[in-house]
């Protein structure tokens, strides 16, 4: 990874900004630009270098992963970072940033410097993080590859009678088959009246699983990790003959909506627009009212991240962002139908980078 | 649960700590007081009513898993939660807490409303959540029954030739056929040169899985989620005869580490004793600069939880709480042994209730 790079483009961001350094204290910050996984805090120094404080439970993933040349520091034992932190930044007299961090410890920070004005900056880090470099998109193209493969896993064994956890195993395996890291979030298979609840609903004592039957609704919503990265799409099965003649003509519009969305995003283009515009089609069948969720996000080291593809969203498409494209109606206590993928934002359009058929919907 | 008596608790020592309200939005808080998964935020007023704001998107799964009688507001689509919770607020005219909060949403919510003193208050918070009721302590159990079922799955499979992913998704797979709701935290199988990394190393591209051969150490470290809460094991197993003569003395010195510390474990003692006890046991053997991380942690809806087992903290175990005990011994760039098992603690000592064997450590 172009770490170097990375602290560079922060490096003239701080300084354009008037700021003299930053505390990279949010752990895919960190992973982001320096290679290590937390736990963990990053001290870059405008006008010195750049310097990793870890605790020794981490220290040696650290010298193994951290990038060449990057000053590492051991801390005590349970010695807490921010108190490190503090000692660090004593000597600065300018502002700084720091990404995100509990407001408790940053009071606590913030009593430790008492003279230093510390700045929440977060969105320094996105403008660099939410645009991918070739590098980061081959290794999501990778990651989409295997959520593929994993979708491609699941419906092969899904059939009336197997039961929602036995397809989650199937689809995990398959992850790990792969050579994915791991999923990216908890898999939902989420059927029949589950399907209504766009994130899967808790899992009471009398329901941790489910038989899957003929007729059923069965939405599937997978990520896959690869290096650190997500990959993220969802696919709505029906099982045999929908018990709802809706069914079809609602997944058609739900496709309609996610086609009419993807062709309208391109580097430039506005995220709320974006969002209208599958609104608008659902909105022909009054389907409007049950697209209860903004139309996509971000993928990156995070799974959802900037830019935010929703109603009110400031947000602008760029070029190199990967995004979620993921229209869904929900019909309270019944059913629903999502279908999602993850595109690549290019200066012409999009690149889908998942790409299940999005077709073979129906199930025997 | 009982969430009527877990805001009562809550009420009186907003009341005794002089605050008016509280604000609930870190999303295990929020389960914890309603039975809702996020996104959302909840306001306790100790003069009124508490009041869940969620936006549409989790409408649906609020109305049907929180507890009957709350008051469920639905929020607008992309509204953002902190301006939602700046209105509900403007009324008061006290100190209002807060749990958990990222800095730059908290500067935003006190600009909103610029005459109310937001008070982060996390630790009122953990010290209801930390002491678990017999409910709590149930579910726990069940979880920890079904992490011992998956650790003998991975032995079962366990042997020259198969890769860590083999046996991840055997764990994985097994977590779902006994009916746990998920992995609590991403397994850890970290064979030979990985098993001196606690957390398991990253997984760079040409490393993303690993057969695993005779005499290698395997630390595999798993967990369940049942109903939200979670368990924690950590067993160190031996491919064979170990390559290093060494490795039999020092599981020994571990697993003694780990006996003498639980034997002292009961509510009243300090935890920063009980981590010296461990510390102690390691450096007869001059083992505890191998000792790189604390005894222990906190296990509840958060795998890692108040209290903390470590050097210098200032927790004191009590009655309900449920914590790991998980010395372990790391040799940097070769191998490392660590044994970990969830506990309760009682007025009496402990009751552990992970109980994979710690003797059949050698697989063939």
């Amino acid at each position: 990874m172009r770490y170097k790079e990375r602290l560079n483009k922060l490096t003239t961001l701080l300084q354009l900004n008037g700021l003299q350094a930053m505390i990279i204290w949010d752990n895919y910050d960190l992973l982001y630009f320096t290679g290590v996984n937390g736990p963990g805090a990053l001290i870059v120094d405008t006008n010195g270098e750049t310097r990793l404080y870890v605790p020794p439970i981490n220290y040696e993933a650290a010298e193994r992963y951290a990038f060449p040349g990057l000053n590492i520091e051991q801390t005590r034992i349970a010695e807490p970072l921010e108190v490190v932190v503090a000692h660090s930044i004593l000597g600065f007299d300018g502002a700084i940033a720091v990404d995100r961090m509990d407001v408790e410890i940053y009071k606590r920070l913030a009593n430790m410097a008492p003279n230093i004005e510390i700045r929440p900056s977060m969105s320094l880090i996105w403008e660099i993080r939410s645009v991918k470099d070739s590098q980061e998109i081959g290794i999501i193209h990778e990651a989409c590859r295997i959520s593929d493969r994993a979708m491609l896993a699941a419906s092969d064994v899904l059939c009336p009678g197997i039961t929602e956890n036995e397809v989650k195993s199937e689809i995990v395996s398959e992850i790990y088959r792969q050579m994915g890291e791991k999923p990216a979030f908890e898999v939902i298979v989420a059927s029949a009246d589950r399907s209504s609840l766009p994130h899967g609903p808790l899992q009471k004592a009398d329901k941790r699983d489910r038989v899957i039957n003929n007729g059923d609704v069965v939405v599937i919503d997978l990520g896959v990790m690869v290096e650190g990265y997500c990959s993220d799409i969802t696919r709505t099965f029906i099982i045999g003959k929908p018990k709802d003649n809706e069914f079809e003509a609602i997944y058609s519009s739900v496709l309609n909506a996610k086609d009419a969305a993807q062709s309208f995003m391109r580097s430039g283009v506005s995220c709320s627009y974006v969002d209208s515009v599958a609104r608008s089609i659902l909105s022909e069948k009054e389907l409007d009212k049950h697209f209860i969720h903004g139309l996509g996000h971000g993928v990156g080291l995070e799974i959802h991240e900037p830019p935010r593809l929703a109603p009110n969203s400031p947000d602008q498409l760029m070029e190199g962002n990967v995004v979620t494209c993921e229209p869904g109606v929900y019909f309270e206590g019944l059913w629903g139908v999502r279908i999602e993928d993850t595109v690549l934002i290019t200066d012409k359009g999009v690149e889908q980078l998942t790409n299940y058929p999005v077709d073979q919907y129906i199930v025997y």
